[in-house]
């Protein structure tokens, strides 16, 4: 290497500004594409990202930076903690796409490509038939790969590792466990009881007072308005562009139903509270803004659940709701709100899927994933299984296959493993919080609109990090105890109490 | 060259598909800047566009390339007309390049960095002699460059061919000769007689139902709503993102005056129209939509003035507007709208003035970069010699600087010898109208709303071609004679007499 350490420590910041250019150039046509694009575009948008991935592909690989990343990985001692995770995370990937066949790559590529058009049709046909052998090519080669690039590990351990650093099936056994035996008895008891009237969301709320109360959530849930946008997409995400300093969030108006966007915003707000909350330092770097999913749902789904559909907030934002919908909130009580949003009752779809059953959800597609990727059932038994443990445990009747098991995207998308992450993030948020409580008097500032107290907490602890830590390394430094679900099935406990008095 | 003629051509196109990629990538993150980006992202947008901008320049002046570039043109006898012409766009910009020395287009592009930042404070100050110094640089530097690149022509000469290919000051000398001449005493006439009313575009004009105007209306010029957006932002514009697939127009709503928008629509619905209009074998090669900028005036300006405000535009529009806006509406007439759209008063701005003195602020601009590039007057002196012109042309007394010589960017982007393409363009549309007349039955299809016979001769005649040939020799194609400014002086004439029964 005719390069001393120092000049291979500059080029790792800029190997990594230039990724992020990259990135944000994709980004921000991705981002278009969702938002403002005229709706015969989309074959002119792959034209050019096709280009510049293989543009980026090309930089991120290219034989000199790999040299320069590995002579640093060498040199590791001589590096700080950051640098040494940057190298770290850089020829991990590099290093695992290198065991795996160009050819067979590509291939693989290719199938996606395929496999989500036909998804498409499947789902709308609701006919599983036509997808079966596109996906039953994607487990097969997501076994492959995992042969690979890690020989002695179980296949599907690989799968999940690949999403969450660390994560295996002895934890989301033991995991899904506690959630299915905490939540399937709560389910029995609220069948028992008279069910919640939610009939204050119903009704007309034009979209232009929506987008009104979206601004307004925003700002008070603390997002920089400076730094985070505001637009519509059929389905709400979260993005950052080049940076955790340019941050969007979408969301969906129906204007039959304010309560959907409300907490689409709120949950997506939480996604970039904790891109946003990234140190400054850490820009156009991989260890930028939030990495891993589940941290990400525990953020995400805080400010959505824990937060928003706590009685403290429900009363806060009561009267800016009676301000801005004076009618329809004529006669109706913060008390009503805070019922109806948290309304329990076992449902077909997992995206419109309330708190309490949502876990539920999540854990059956664990369980189908575990099972053919150990072989013990076959992808063509997917959806008979599929529709006898949605009648299991959530006790409802899968009418067809888009219903039922077609219903995601993710597996189309060779996302195998993806799943249990959602779960998780809803378990890690109620931990946070147990600990979070012992410092900041949460309902107190709730209640007060005051969410910088939380905000603080939740950035020293986690935001600020960016990818710095992995998700079991970010628990144990946060909790300084072990993950533990039982916090979560406390939590939705007593919030079932409270809501339906049991 | 181990290469053939054939692998050349190849090269050709993928290299253009490459080069297409980058504009779509940084136009995209530029209209996002524009139209949808939270106010404190400005310099994470430019980090990127940094980066991106540099690698898009290496690629293109990569010396393979251009040894590549370089055999095709020794080969020209091989290639197709259009090879041709990409070949010579292309390597036109590379040798021109090549001759300025790269340190000194270094400093030239920082200080047109810091000159755009010190103008929009002289501007907002009103103080010419903050922008002096830089304006001073800007233009030794114009003139230093033209004598790097042509250096046995005359600087100004250069400049001018550098927008419209083989303009020159002979040209517009006469040109401006004819404008003045015709223009001048028009506007004697006019302040003779009784203004014309323009109250009906005043009153209360919601965004939301002048968005449904803009729709209306770009649907009716015949634009592809699959492939044209519409977007908000301060300044109206039009751009392609990758290729004339995707095209995007602007347009800025004001609620007191609904004229201003409608027109901005038509116009950018023009430009967009001439880009989208382009042969789709251009898609991802230098050849693909307008390029040049009269040409694409006289498209734009064709429908914003000579179609969009014609006495049947306006009846045809009218009952939509009546139905769109009732009680603004009530007891107003299509002759009224007429009347108020071509309402012609001498004003300061020239992105706020009517059709008819439009040409001659241009002109003045002109009057003004002649002479200081060939040393006649000083950079100092223009502040004086503006007012002095804008009151012997126009008759009006300019308050202060930010309201004459500080009012464009253009010379604060370096962009002198810019400004004549919109007079031109003016003036090129009126002559393509008088050939179109000969067979299309102009006004009847807009009586009709029926704008495909309109469409079509510019599509034919103007759009398809792309940037094949020079605007000099579309002019000689599609007009079969010279360019004669003669027409769009008696077109002006004729559409005073009519507004104002002279």
């Amino acid at each position: 290497m005719d390069m001393t350490v120092s000049q291979a420590r500059e080029f790792l910041m800029n190997y990594q500004k230039k990724l992020a250019a990259y990135e944000h150039a994709m980004g921000s046509i991705y981002y278009d594409g969702s938002t403002a694009a005229p709706k015969g575009t989309a074959e002119n948008r792959a034209q050019s990202l096709s280009v510049l991935s293989e543009e980026m592909y090309k930089i991120a690989t290219d034989e000199k930076s790999i040299e320069t990343l590995e002579f640093l990985d060498e040199n590791r001692a001589e590096l700080n903690e950051r640098e040494r995770r940057m190298v770290y995370l850089l020829l991990k990937d590099i290093r695992e796409m290198k065991k795996i066949p160009l050819n067979e790559f590509v291939e693989y590529q290719q199938l996606l490509v395929m496999a989500d058009d036909v998804w498409h049709k499947a789902k709308e046909e609701s006919n599983f038939e036509l997808f079966r052998p596109y996906l039953e090519k994607i487990f097969a080669t997501n076994k492959k790969f995992a042969g690979y690039v890690e020989p002695d590990k179980d296949p599907y351990d690989y799968c999940l590792s690949k999403f969450e650093e660390g994560l295996n099936k002895k934890t989301l056994d033991e995991f899904f466990g506690k959630v299915r035996n905490g939540i399937v008895p709560l389910l029995e008891k609220i069948s028992s009881v008279s069910q919640v009237d939610d009939s204050i969301r119903r009704g007309f709320f034009p979209e232009k007072e929506q987008e009104e109360l979206s601004y307004y959530l925003m700002k008070l849930i603390g997002l920089d308005l400076d730094h985070v946008g505001l637009a519509t997409t059929e389905h709400p995400f979260t993005t950052s562009l080049g940076s955790h300093f340019d941050e969007r969030i979408t969301t969906h108006y129906h204007e039959d139903d304010f309560v959907s966007s409300m907490y689409s915003v709120i949950h997506e707000g939480g996604h970039a509270l904790y891109d946003t909350g990234s140190a400054d330092e850490n820009a156009y770097t991989v260890l930028d803004g939030g990495m891993y999913m589940s941290i990400h749902e525990s953020q995400s789904r805080f400010y959505e659940n824990i937060i928003g559909r706590s009685r403290q907030f429900c009363e806060y934002v009561f009267p800016f709701l009676q301000k801005l919908f004076p009618e329809q909130m004529n006669g109706r009580t913060a008390e009503e709100l805070y019922k109806a949003v948290n309304k329990t009752e076992p449902s077909l779809i997992r995206t419109e899927a309330d708190e309490v059953t949502y876990s539920l959800h999540v854990m059956i597609r664990y369980e189908l994933e575990k099972r053919v990727m150990a072989g013990e059932i076959e992808v063509k038994d997917l959806p008979a299984e599929w529709n006898r443990m949605y009648k299991e445990y959530l006790g409802v009747d899968v009418p067809d296959d888009r219903h039922g098991v077609l219903q995601d995207s993710h597996w189309s998308g060779g996302m195998v493993g993806y799943f249990p992450s959602y779960a998780l993030g809803n378990a890690y948020g109620a931990q946070f919080l147990s600990k979070m409580k012992k410092t900041v008097d949460v309902e107190k500032c709730v209640r007060d609109g005051n969410f910088k107290p939380i905000n603080d907490w939740n950035r020293e602890n986690i935001w600020v990090h960016g990818g710095l830590y992995t998700p079991q390394e970010t628990l144990d430094r946060v909790l300084g105890e072990k993950f533990n679900a039982d916090y979560y099935i406390e939590y939705l406990n007593n919030k079932i109490k409270d809501v339906y008095g049991l």
